[in-house]
């Protein structure tokens, strides 16, 4: 981190700022210009909040040189993390196809679902058992008797499950879920992320609606830091002022995060666009643009949803995606 | 909630639909136009997700015409919501300050500040004992300690305390504070909601960094329902491209909340600009447009805050804004 | 367009509205339901502004049930708009890339980098001679000569010129240009979409970096109303609070914008992401989410381009995004 | 401005680089930490743009220490800027209420608008003769026959007024207008920034619904480097995912842009709030936060407005606006 100081600081100011940084245990580099004095700052700088700094009142402003996230970054980590779950791999080249309903029903409703993404290629069932809702009045979800459906059509198609959590009292009851979903809406809940930091299993961490790339690696960094090692991140549409679309899905994210940190990264077309029509060309973009997987909204009767229906697609549409990406994979 | 069909839609289809919204309780009017079919939806449509009901196939757009807010819809509950804590009013013309540091530091620190700006005026104490920080590797608070420290402050000074939970497992922990704030961060944590719901004691929410007012409300909303009458909403910034601030203070809401909500509404410039000098004048301008209270950011020593120190204003400064707000409410 | 009322309006109350709406020449279709009546509005509503109506003391809220434009849309011309120029294809199936320099410097570096784009398998040739820069400070383009020095690298490699117009005064200049490019900034530039109406050339309409879909159909709009029904739209990213890109490339609305409208789509990656190492893979993702072509900066020297260098490929480069893309197209 | 090198350049990259700044007239100080080496540039650096320094191969990042506006740097002119027009002062203390119609309709109308407003307080009228509208359909304005009427307003009235220019070729028309107005669709209108630099009249800039304060700093440095000084900014709303406002008020923009800068800044709360009811609260604010005016719309028959009548106010409403603007002007 560098700190340029504004012209005219006392030696007594600077002295008095020094000093203060090394008890931040950061060591200082001086340099003396013509015009002006800039400190170097060397150690660990990720415990300073770069608009605290600047708003000291003899530094003309900051530089940020190194990313606040260790990690996660590639740079201390320079191969593709490998996520292994049931045999499957995620990242480094592995690619998956995570489908299923956006809420678990009924036993009916998905185990049919189940059995159907699975032959059209899937190879995860995802599917909410609790579900984040803006509104207290709409469907909660199924709560712990989603999970067991989900159990139980792992048991039917031995595919391993994805499934959102929402509380961190609730991770005995994730005990036998494969890969554990941190929403949007609580990419920043900090003290869920430290509480998944102490388990050993996948989680899958989704982008906020409003959060930069480095806030989410800075997530991934709280779950890492306690010891879990296996984060997959999920760019899943960010909130702008476009109408026609629920979110703008961000591919852009897909290469600069995998540039950036060495954890898998993959997309979910169904969230961020809203509409079921805009599924398979985003999915195919995300292919494209070098995502390790997708996660996709799957149903066997749409128009009857009890949420998101509008984003599902039916079992042939789906597999009609999954067609045109291994086409393109295939090229890759 | 309107429904407008598309066009050619078979009797039989539209039947279909008709009877799939009888089964969720809700009441349908037909209007057949001469160029098309409007479904009046009659009931509680606050279930439906509106994106949800216009991707049916055969739907070409949907209209809500109520709030799917209710217990915080002033059209239900036209008074103002007046709060009491300590004896002191929120709400319905009462005025007031909350004032104290980003986070409690030590014994020192939080009865000097409380000290402080009781004597400018403040008439809450706030202070952060369990910190919501981007990096794990960020100073995360005192955390119990912390809160016996703003008790202790409390008694010295009779000052009622607000400050923030992270956890629902903290509850117990904040038996004793008067206000409990949820932060921006998580205003759409929704198992986190239903739990401040459930108990009895002013809960202070602030809007999220990319959430909308109707969000915001729906957020207050899950407060409400479970029980608590007692939320104060805050407005403090949202995230838009502009970088000469940290975020985007968005005063409209101030007087469009209350517009739409009977719940009080205050303002906190520290954390919507991110920079000291602005602090003051979106102060004054938040009185203006008629906010119900401040919540300001006050240090004992500015430059060296742990955290936020940007935007901390010494006692003096603090002094300042509420003389110049006090002048302001003279006239309103 | 559908205008609820609000409820307790008077027969007078209702009546003089229908009035005023048939002095719009709008016929009125009302439908009196139980708890509220609906104004059906039919004939040419696009000459309302929503909010306008929205506002109106009687209105409780309006719904627009057609789109505001015409010429642009599909469904008024379901077929796809196929564009020629020079006897190259733009839509319709018929895919184009476009590359060049950010901005035309000397004879040498067009002509240079005009052959090296063309061996790469580029068709069209782009070069800014009027420069949009934000400082007034900052190289302007070399205007007239940069136009003429185009026209020479025409000459040389019979690659039809796209380029960019900022003022409605050089129309004339910009007789024997193949294409003209509106930029972002100008895409509201309502004068000069007034005039571009009235020649019979293909233009390509660039996205402003705040502007919806339907604000971009509707400056296509303008265009086209004039009698210009050769329109190229162009995707070039949004603007959002994320900082690792220069703005956030929205691909989904390629897809949309192909389903709402018959006219041809092309993503510009280089000024989208604004960094280098993330053109190839966008320019893949635009090719599978189905664009019609690519515009690319390759520039012959990038360290040293007088702006935008930070985007600008290298020949080689290109040559590699070229073969990326076609290898996909291939598949599609 | 401040280049950080990689680590692990060469000398001779180093000293190419240096010596392809010095090309650009700016003089390298160099300074070798023990970790990087860092290049201060000294001169004008204005004509860079940051990301392309950011992109050169050798460079790590880049940070701008000096601002890149010069003319309206309140750094370098620290008194404000008093604009004059028709002997009413704008800026430096002076405040003053420009009034009138979104739109000139008739002469019956802008006489009876502006003899109302100017009773209720405004002392500048204005009214819109070239409206910029999204839609080529809707009512774009009497042109130069409004203007004509505007003119026969201001000898009946007395009062200077301000109304908006779309086409570089319309400022003759202009010639007895006092002030003109840039809308926000054109404040990067810099073909027509350059041109009002060259006339000596005040200009009104308005910001753009997604430009930020520097870029509208930059616009007015078109201007002002054109040689006319008089430049008015104005805040009228930014761009977000909001949706019960029209645009979000971004009211930090006052004190923030007086601090940057000496040119005066005004608010536009009906444009920027987009509904009648929360003119009059922000109108306040505006006032409160230090704006040194307000830009109104109000309307003889807000219900029957051909544009824009939603945010309209009535002569009696405007009234009460004053008066409650007055009241807070004097505490201040």
């Amino acid at each position: 981190m560098i700190a340029i100081l504004k012209q005219g600081v006392t030696k007594q100011e600077r002295d008095n700022l020094i000093k203060w940084f090394k008890n931040q245990n950061v060591d200082v580099h001086v340099s003396e210009g013509e015009y002006q004095t800039i400190l170097g700052l060397i150690g660990d700088t990720s415990v300073f909040n770069t608009d605290f700094i600047e708003n000291i009142d003899i530094v003309e402003s900051v530089k940020r040189v190194s990313e606040p996230f260790k990690n996660a970054n590639r740079k201390f980590h320079p191969d593709d993390t490998v996520i292994n779950t049931c045999g499957l791999k995620i990242g480094g080249g592995n690619f998956q196809y995570m489908a299923g309903p956006c809420s678990v029903e009924s036993e009916e409703q998905i185990i049919e679902v189940a059995k159907a993404v699975k032959a059209s290629g899937a190879n995860i069932l995802r599917g909410g058992a609790f579900k984040p809702r803006t509104s207290p009045y709409a469907f909660q979800g199924m709560g712990k008797d989603g999970l067991d459906l989900l159990l139980l059509a792992k048991k039917e198609t031995g595919m391993p499950i994805v499934t959102e959590i929402m509380n961190a009292n609730h991770i005995q009851l994730f005990e036998d879920v494969d890969i554990i979903q941190v929403g949007a809406r609580n990419m920043q809940n900090f003290e869920l992320l430290k509480e998944l930091g102490r388990i050993r299993k996948p989680i899958l961490l989704k982008r906020g609606l409003a959060n930069t790339m480095q806030e989410l690696l800075m997530s991934a960094e709280y779950i890492l830091a306690g010891g879990n090692e296996e984060v997959i991140l999920c760019e899943r549409g960010i909130r702008t002022f476009e109408t026609y679309t629920r979110n703008t899905l961000d591919l852009a994210a897909v290469p600069k995060l995998k540039e950036l940190s060495h954890l898998p990264v993959i997309v979910d077309p169904s969230h961020a666009t809203g509409y079921r029509n805009l599924v398979k060309p985003m999915a195919m973009a995300a292919v494209a643009c070098g995502s390790d997987g997708l996660m996709i909204e799957v149903h066997n009767d749409p128009a009857h949803a009890l949420c998101d229906g509008a984003q599902s697609l039916t079992p042939d549409a789906f597999t009609d995606v999954v067609n045109a990406c291994e086409n393109i994979r295939k090229v890759l």
